[in-house]
């Protein structure tokens, strides 16, 4: 029988920590406490992380440089703004539901511990601000294009925390992208430029839809003049 | 000649906070420097303030409550949810413009300081959280009611803030209901269920808007039947 294999100190000392504040509570514990149980340094604790609340969450930096490279890809610029903001809030859920044990753990115990709603509340705000500066920069020609981008993040990252949180309180048993695709749907419907007669392949308008406003009281034949020479 | 009246003591503690936090820097200055500089003791500043972070935020407590009594008040009931919410939104201006020279000072400390960002970021949130569960009452019977109260909250509360800190960052030089006003009409013409036609008095419709929907290719029979049908 061969030992299993030793997982890297960074893992370890999130699970010693999470473990730690799950049973003893967050403001019990300390740095001290959780290098101790994982069998390393101190100096190895603030080489991965700077703060105690920053191990509960040891992938956003990660995850947020994903989201910065992702959104700077030319690859991007001729899609849709509002879908591509989607799509990087995508790369959020993919991380939570990547460990969804320890995500529902996680969740549990921010719910309970202040400083670490604070942090995560925080990190939040790094998201949403990624995500409008991305929109500032596809709504610069556009009036009121910073308020646009700013509305619309906020918009994307609320629905997208409105389903994650969700399936984090079923204790991961319902299909998260589901809940995701369905919530970020609503927030495309309200916004997106693209046509709703596009192609999904993305080969442009396959059937162009005409929307034709008029007022109770207009005569009939402008009416008809107008849909006529749409149409025709 | 008389002496000046001597301001309460909780004006005393913000005034002195804030210029120790500008002339020092916030994680210099402690609590004792605090209360030596407004001649007071220790236990007072504890009994208005649970922490230094909450010294600069010092109406923030009472703003939430006036919020939540607007937002209770059944009056509003029969007015348009997202109109009500902007309203309550414009509690949140009112507090800022009613000290503007406060304000674009704190605006400064706390670009500076992450300690006072993260304990700002707590209290929209808890905004942001007033908001939304109102709309989740106005938008019980509604399809997804509670996606679409937290996507609309977070809404507004961007906008507002987008608009606060134009005004802040203008040092207070431009007209701030203005620009609030204008931030907020966009969320209202989002997703306002107030008809376009409706009288400012809130008497009815006096017009109504007649939408018609066609893809190219429909016979030109069944579009005016349509028409038709509706505006006769």
């Amino acid at each position: 029988m061969t030992p299993a294999p030793k997982p890297p100190m960074r893992d370890t000392l999130v699970a010693a920590a999470l473990q730690l504040f799950t049973e003893h509570g967050f403001e019990q514990t300390t740095v001290d406490d959780i290098v101790a149980l994982a069998g390393v340094g101190r100096r190895s604790f603030f080489r991965y992380f700077p703060s105690k609340e920053s191990v509960v969450f040891p992938d956003h930096e990660g995850c947020l440089r994903r989201m910065t490279e992702f959104l700077a890809d030319p690859a991007g610029d001729a899609a849709d703004p509002v879908d591509r903001v989607n799509d990087a809030a995508r790369l959020v859920l993919r991380m939570y539901t990547g460990d969804p044990e320890f995500s529902v753990r996680r969740y549990e115990l921010t719910r309970q511990v202040p400083a670490l709603r604070a942090h995560e509340l925080s990190v939040v705000r790094r998201y949403e601000r990624t995500l409008a500066n991305y929109l500032r920069a596809r709504f610069a020609a556009r009036a009121d294009g910073r308020l646009r981008a700013d509305v619309i993040a906020a918009a994307v990252v609320a629905a997208h925390n409105h389903a994650l949180r969700t399936w984090l309180r079923s204790a991961a048993s319902i299909d998260p992208e589901a809940e995701v695709d369905h919530a970020l749907e609503y927030v495309t419907a309200t916004w997106s430029d693209r046509e709703d007669g596009e192609a999904a392949d993305g080969t442009g308008p396959a059937d162009d839809v005409v929307v034709m406003v008029a007022r109770r009281g207009t005569p009939m034949w402008r009416v008809v003049q107008g849909v006529q020479g749409v149409l025709e």
